[in-house]
């Protein structure tokens, strides 16, 4: 294969954030035929960078470090990534206020940061800005339909001033409140992407992933799909079962897939929260770039062409997605100057029996120890199946007491 | 505990490069009994950030990516870091040459490039910059002494023009060359510390850590220690064998140890560049935060003080062992305000049960599981045996030739 | 728990083989709520033993070898069984003479003597003797019904003869031929139990659990379930399957389980001879006594009465299923005279902390290693996907020879 | 290879127990150079059969249950045995009796019924009678070496009366009361063995193997060498270590080696006793037959005539060890006639995928899953370390008290 690399290749030089509009729109491409790359999830990356909290995971590093976040955004686009998602993940008022959490900056201060940083760094490679709502602490806590998305009202009055490319509504456990959300987003005339943190078994109130689809397609989302909570196989295999429906049902869409970068075949029906790993203790399981490549080919052999990646995912794994896919579009990643294909680069490493494994069969073939005897490669899921509506899930402004904490470890020992 | 952060915070702005002292030297500090913690490893984070090209390894970002080297620096300076390594590793004529690696840079724009980055960020936090020198394939190719020393000497050439604070010799698989490196720095008069990639079982000729060290004393290193190659309990033990050797000996010295982030428990004596898992499926082993915490324990408890980190380490490493090491040094580092300590940040967690893992007693006794039941906990190493003089090992310019490679593939299947 | 151990006691001593009838047949036990323990299976227990070739896996030992047969019916029988099933698998003519098999007795012989040795033990503890057969080679080479059935029926002359209290029909990977089995065994007037070596996914032939056990019943078996292929858990919800649907179609049975003692959670629908373990490194799979506990409360939960094994079960397994549902009995097996309830005889252990281990608690929480770390802890099975009709099935009375094996081989590497 | 069965073969029927003597001694056989296979450790096999508490690990069943231990016999002299070891393990009356253990027959009756089991079977092949002695309750709890001595001449009377053909002192933890065994043993004329059940690391007073065995030796013991307590490679590499000392030391011997057949690669320096799964949790860790043709060819290639087994091992091992020593030895053990080589009787298997396996290079690189995946492929050994004199290892008559057992498990929790 001799792929050129990508002609907009981003300088890294600095540049202004005015909107240069790129030069064709989300859906014109995937009515195209084109794949379009998204880029991975930035709490967890930012979290090993020292930029976010794990717990409230809120992305006030968009207002507080900019340098960090942009640098992020600039190493997805190199890796291949059309698509730079607004930094504004947990960004509702509503949860910046939760629990105790602390914080220097408005919701509206981190929602601009985010919509001009993510511009910044779209316009070094044609790339497209999404803005992101997601789930909010006031549905689980039972606030009205009104009050929900008087929510998303808020943050999508900041994307549409910063003119964003198109909106991403995702991470919803509940297709209710994915639904309200895009009914917000759809006012906007803007194209509606709609992707729930669900797998195979359906949302938080048994609603199977078709189902969800078809809803979420009625409700005017043009692009649907899954995001983060399972690893990559396990949402493309919940995609398909959207697809299906949608297709079983006479309606039309593009879908989208963006898994976590963790195998997780040990997990119940919420995902990886569950697993007793979770936040902490995830390492073992962290995909290699020749997983991502099984994944990008999965991914659009089931006929999805938004494919990108969730927490988890560093920029070489969106490498991956892409120097997979790059027969079909036709060119490799900016960030492929540094990374040969399959291994290839092995080929001039010092030690002769590491250039031995300069070939694709090795790497493809590969099962990687863990190094850890003592460990298991299985979990049992945490199981409390709590949701909407339960005490412990409620909306609280003032942090967490040792009372509480008390007997959530009582609770736990169970 | 209730510790202050570290008060010479970083701005994260924008900084001149000019020479700012920092207000104490490395052996100050050592003297002191001061810890002294190092940053993590450049080529294989820079790997994933797609700004290194895995096989040459060679360290051309300085230069030609310099935000994202930067960027690097910062976070490690942010988590704890006393030290700013150059981004010089492979940074040797010879090495830039090797194997048909095209570069769009000379050596001396790449260490003085990565000089002018550690200096600028370490001046955001009083961090020290060590110019760095490693194994060299003029070595391996039985070049003469004064040929190997005479490309020590050219980059230390930069390192002295750009003033840097002390030296460090590292990443040595042969004492010998290391001697050699070490008799070429102590001519600077720079406080100089040697590291060599070995493990307990000694050096590629078999000479014992405590040998190595005794060895490398009497040449002039004021600080001794091992780096990569092991995990960190691995490294620990040899650097005890150092320091048993170097006391018995009468000899008096500092000790470093800067490990891989991953397990490698199933190391033969070349340590993980023998694991097939070697670099592109080292996935599953990658430490946790709270396996650092140990480490950081072990490494002070046995008389070590300079305590970084090597290939694998991403900045959250480091914070872990400056969280683990703030009762010790009165204070923690800059990126704990993103950290809640073991934990504690999953107070302001949304789902109960992630809650109930915010102590300390939850992550300290979590053995994560791998989700990967198709693999094994170990792996069988690579025993090729091939060392210093073989044919395969030898210094090539052009590049590795299908021929060759077909040689290798042939021999890896035996 | 004070429990007296089974009065009816076996003696060890020589019995005449005599057909002493049980107090009360199998119906009149199963009708009376009482729970009916199977022993474990023969072919594997003596192939460790050294009296059964695995490939043909043949009882001629029932011939050959009596005593050792003989021995194994009495563990079971102390160990808590109330059925001596007679060692006539795989004891129809048409497999006995199968791809090279050479043996010194007819399947008359055979079939008589296993006869005798299971009512002699019998006797020895009031157990009930029932007849079984199998699945055929016939069958899977397509002969027609008559011919299957005559094969059957030749078998069922020797039951007959000797007088057993009930028939098994047994191991039946096809509905369809069980049902031929049922409809032969019924024309005797005994009772009859019909039990398939199927998984939750049904038959061969793509048959639900539930939809086998409807058709069972309905030709004539009082007894339905399942037996081998899979472990407990998954026999257990196999059964379930079939006593729903046996329920929903109103009609009335007794379900019997007798699974294999390998963990098996990687099996396709072929079970564990699919298996790259099977038949020779399945030792890392081998379930413990208190896997065996779990299994026969899942088993009684499940309204499941007539519990037992097949292949793995050792006599102490069927001891701890004794042992489990002893409460409900009112009594312990013999062999527990020789066992501590949940670990109790290591209170007389030498060792202080092997002592501590003498309580419920520690083994049934335990999660034992398996001491390989270059081993993964799943295996992906074979699915070579043939059954019935394929030529490589066809029963083939001369050796396999060299050619045959070579195209195996090469296709197994595929 | 094309080998006849074993000539002696062993008829099955009933043989009366007059003392037939061997036509060649323990020792002729060693001097001429042959190779000697031991049989398997009773305990644990009778354990799992019904016959033996685990916990006083006593053999009552030779005297209560002849029948039993007699099959036994007999399979391991099918599989190749050429020693029948007295059925007279923890034997010595201060071990009948201790901790509660109530028994209807006397220590010199337990002796004198496993001398005759031995015998009446050893005469069906023309094997050897070895008689017996272990380690004592009476040394732990520091008795003098005149009590201890007493204790192995009361059951040293039985094994002269019996005549047997040798002696072997085994499963001494102490190399010192080793040595009074071999003492008391020798002046009977008798040849004498010699075995520790101690791995590498020497036995609990930190004495090495090699000084072990040149005590022993010295002691008039003309084979020496391990058993029990650790998997076979380990026990390999200790015996050797026994040889070279006693080469080194200017004397001569025969070594023996009867390992578990358990893989024990987390074991501390008392062995399996000290992993948590003991007893009851050890199957995951039960050798393959391949695993032991392997161990076979090592001890072999080490020097090690003698070759057996201990706790784990069920007849099919044994058979494996006497296959592959075969080509040596000039012929098969009976056993084989029900047992393809290297897997062949699999070309008689039903199944075309499983006959694809009939074949060594298969079943030789199988890497065999656990079926368990959430269980880890090592454990954490328990690290009491109490030893001889310790008040928890005292010798006591009455049961052990509830007291004294919440005082074991609230340490064990520690």
């Amino acid at each position: 294969m001799s792929l050129h690399h990508s002609k907009s290749e981003p300088s890294g030089g600095p540049h202004s954030c005015r909107n240069m509009a790129p030069t064709k729109g989300i859906l014109e491409r995937l009515d195209a035929g084109e794949i379009v790359i998204g880029d991975g999830g930035f709490v967890f990356a930012l979290e090993k960078r020292g930029y976010v909290k794990a717990g409230p995971w809120t992305p006030e590093a968009a207002a507080e470090h900019p340098e960090a976040v942009k640098q992020l955004h600039r190493e997805f686009l190199r890796a291949g990534a059309n698509v730079m998602q607004t930094f504004t993940f947990y960004a509702s008022d509503d949860k910046l206020e939760n629990r105790g959490n602390k914080l220097s900056f408005t919701g509206a201060q981190i929602n601009e940061a985010a919509c001009d940083l993510a511009r910044e760094v779209a316009n070094e490679g044609d790339a497209l800005v999404a803005g992101g709502v997601c789930q909010t602490p006031s549905y689980l806590s039972c606030k009205s339909q009104s009050e929900v998305k008087a929510i998303f009202k808020k943050q999508l009055d900041v994307f549409i001033k910063k003119n964003v490319d198109f909106l991403i509504a995702e991470y919803f456990e509940h297709v209710e409140e994915a639904v309200w959300a895009v009914e917000v987003l759809k006012e906007t005339g803007k194209p509606v992407a709609a992707s729930l943190c669900i797998g195979p078994k359906g949302d938080m109130h048994g609603v199977s992933p078709g189902e969800c689809a078809v809803r979420l397609v009625k409700a005017g989302a043009q692009i649907v799909g899954v995001n983060c909570h399972f690893d990559p196989l396990t949402c493309v295999e919940a995609v398909k079962m959207m697809k299906a429906a949608v297709e079983e049902a006479g309606l039309k869409a593009h879908y989208m897939v963006q898994p976590l970068a963790y195998h997780t075949p040990d997990c119940s029906c919420q995902g990886f929260i569950d697993l007793p790993e979770f936040p902490f203790g995830l390492e073992p399981r962290i995909m290699t770039r020749w997983d991502m490549h099984k994944y990008a080919r999965e991914a659009y052999n089931a006929g999805i062409h938004f494919i990108g990646g969730c927490c988890g995912y560093e920029p070489y794994h969106i490498r991956a997605v892409a120097e997979e896919l790059a027969p079909e579009r036709g060119f490799l990643p900016t960030a492929s100057e540094k990374h040969g294909n399959w291994g290839a680069g092995l080929e001039m490493h010092t030690k002769p029996w590491v250039r031995a494994r300069a070939r694709r069969d090795y790497w493809e073939n590969l099962k990687p120890a863990s190094g850890r005897p003592l460990c298991a490669s299985m979990s049992t899921s945490d199981g409390w199946g709590v949701t909407k509506g339960d005490a412990d899930l409620m909306q609280q402004t003032e942090a967490t007491s040792q009372d509480q904490l008390k007997q959530l470890f009582d609770r736990s020992k169970c």
